[in-house]
């Protein structure tokens, strides 16, 4: 345990308190002209602004200045992990993400299925975007595969995308991806980053062995590629660190998949914000601390589409009274990183975020938004001490010292 | 001695300024609504506001956001002490604050006097708050005590508080408080937390086991309980790091303590604000930087009384004359922790901060409180780098590389 989870740890105290920390994924935009408004500022968020009126609003700094995070550490950050600390690789993510539980003795791999024509080489990175269902039976094929001394687990995920799982003693995690990243090539051999992930590479190898066999008359998904080959780091729980009980309240399974990293109970989201609101209501007393993930500021952002950005912020607005009227100890609103509609990507921006509570020390702030964020009382802060924060806006920490 | 000070160290370079560090304890606070105004911000503060129009203002974080630190973090941060890696138990604070000099050998104990029932159940916590004339000679009665092999010193502090100091080759000073923080319950034996502590757990038993004996006669105070039993660390000099002649000048114990623990000349400082200023001007040749206290903002603020502390602050700024009328070099304003008066205690709040010097860059300051630090020309800034500053704008430290 780090020296800020050993702090917080022993200075952790129980009441009963409720923290709800709402996530806009890709919160934080950019104006399209210089002088305009952002996304965030552009939506009307009468609710959002009416919290940021009785709280407290800052920026925060997902990693370090200038660097854009994957939803990986953009969340890690959020629930208090220094990511460049606690990294995550990919296949860990896309296996929690299906409900898989992985142990210690788990690598974890982001599997592709794709095309090779008759040279072997690749024609077709994703097999032309194989359906579900023709792609799930791939995986029950593939996962009847036997390799001496290990278990092998194939679960199928969405369309081209799988997830396969090695399970035995002494597998280490750091292996290259087989993807090659072009057409016209041959998948790349399993390469081994490290002495301890040598016996990986050989199951690795046995595995792609197989496959060949065992795909080589389907079409278009005639063979797979293997990404993101990790082991799940060693972490903290979420309980241990903070001494609450923390459920989980999210539709897409990367989100819940992150949750699940850190122990926090997964709850049953259902698939809209209304149904997570819900969710909210339902388990309110059953749950210290609530993690509610909204998708749609990240993927309108990635598709570049400002105006539809501004509609999801309005909606996520139109949720705020949902839970307000639970009337929870702290509310923080934020995103897990920046994704302006200008870039079509994630970015490096550090992230508009509110905290409302009754200790909060008025700021000044009459809106939500970027520009009045940066001379908030918040300041701009690392994302990793938002939870300290909302512990001690909780009153879930003693004093530290005499 | 860590990155930061042999930093410092290695460029420290004497001159003839004066720095005065003036800490208003718990100086930062809270509104009572949403949109009001601090205790700061309503105190009509004028010579604090003729000094943030010439300086720089800022806010400080004791320790990380969201840590409310006791009065030992929040001092040796504002020391330029990371109060993460140099932490104080409480018996070293209160053996140093009656100006008992505390050597490498010694382990300090704070210790309470309590009353026990017939039964050896704890009746009361503080022995009814026993008066000082009736505890002393208590104190010196128990000073009496001999155990074979270690100096045993007992001190009286005020009314209940007293303090054991144990001297002796090889004890450890990790031994868990021996007080249940409970009555009708008897007092714990004192139990070592690591091997170091054995010895000191064996010398705590047999002064408990005569102080027993010596108390048995004696109402309400018939026994004592043990508690923040601390070795004091190894700490560098802040003569050793910043090459200043420092005096403190202090009314209460603890704050003297502090700054005998970086060893801080302590001198003497009267009863008043004015007595202290007086102190100041009569030592003003003979030190290059004086660290003065001020203690109503923080007891005014623990008694949750917004006008006290309003008036209090008032009271300060009334002083600031008297300290420019010296024309130091740096003068600094500042807390070490914030004491919202809302919420009756110290707090995590970033702690409003003023540098007045000639080499401040304008902030467009117009007076002192949260909201305009919040926006200031210091930012908010980790409170162990406000003695790099001091020394900056003091002009004593040298350009770091060629």
């Amino acid at each position: 345990m780090n020296e800020t989870h050993a702090l917080i740890q022993s200075l952790q105290k129980k009441n009963d308190s409720k923290i709800v920390l709402l996530v806009a994924d890709g919160l934080g935009g950019l104006p399209l002209q210089p002088g305009g408004m952002t996304e965030l500022e552009t939506a009307r968020t009468p609710n959002l602004d009416a919290l940021a009126r009785r709280g407290t609003l800052g920026l925060s700094t997902p990693v370090i200045p200038g660097i854009t995070p994957g939803s990986g550490p953009g969340h890690l950050g959020l629930f208090g992990y220094d990511p460049l600390e606690f990294q995550i690789g990919r296949g860990v993510l896309e296996a929690l993400g299906i409900d898989f539980d992985l142990g210690p003795n788990d690598v974890a791999v982001r599997g592709n299925f794709c095309t090779l024509d008759a040279a072997g080489n690749i024609s077709d990175r994703r097999a032309g975007r194989v359906s579900t269902a023709q792609a799930a039976p791939l995986c029950e094929k593939l996962d009847q595969i036997k390799i001496p001394g290990v278990e092998v687990f194939v679960r199928h995920v969405k369309e081209y995308r799988l997830v396969v799982v090695f399970r035995g003693e002494g597998l280490g995690g750091n292996v290259e991806d087989t993807d090659p990243q072009a057409v016209g090539v041959p998948p790349l051999d399993p390469v081994a980053r490290d002495a301890a992930a040598e016996p990986t590479v050989k199951v690795a190898k046995e595995f792609l062995r197989q496959a060949r066999e065992v795909l080589k008359n389907d079409s278009p998904a005639n063979f797979l590629m293997l990404r993101g080959i990790a082991k799940r780091p060693a972490i903290p729980t979420f309980e241990e660190v903070y001494g609450t009980r923390a459920g989980a309240i999210a539709v897409y399974p990367m989100y819940r998949g992150l949750a699940r990293l850190v122990n926090m109970d997964v709850l049953d989201a259902g698939q809209t914000l209304e149904d997570q609101c819900a969710c909210l209501k339902k388990n309110w007393d059953k749950y210290d601390f609530f993690f509610m993930h909204f998708k749609y500021t990240d993927s309108t952002g990635e598709d570049g589409n400002f105006d539809a950005k501004v509609k999801r912020t309005e909606e996520l607005d139109a949720a705020i009274p949902a839970i307000t009227s639970l009337n929870p100890t702290v509310l923080i609103v934020t995103g897990d990183h920046s994704t302006p509609s200008k870039m079509k990507s994630h970015s490096w921006h550090p992230v508009p975020t509110l905290i409302a509570a009754d200790t909060c020390r008025f700021d000044g702030s009459t809106a939500f938004g970027e520009r009045q964020c940066q001379v908030g009382g918040l300041g701009q802060f690392p994302a990793k001490y938002l939870m300290p924060l909302a512990m001690a806006h909780a009153g879930r920490l003693e004093k530290f010292g005499a």
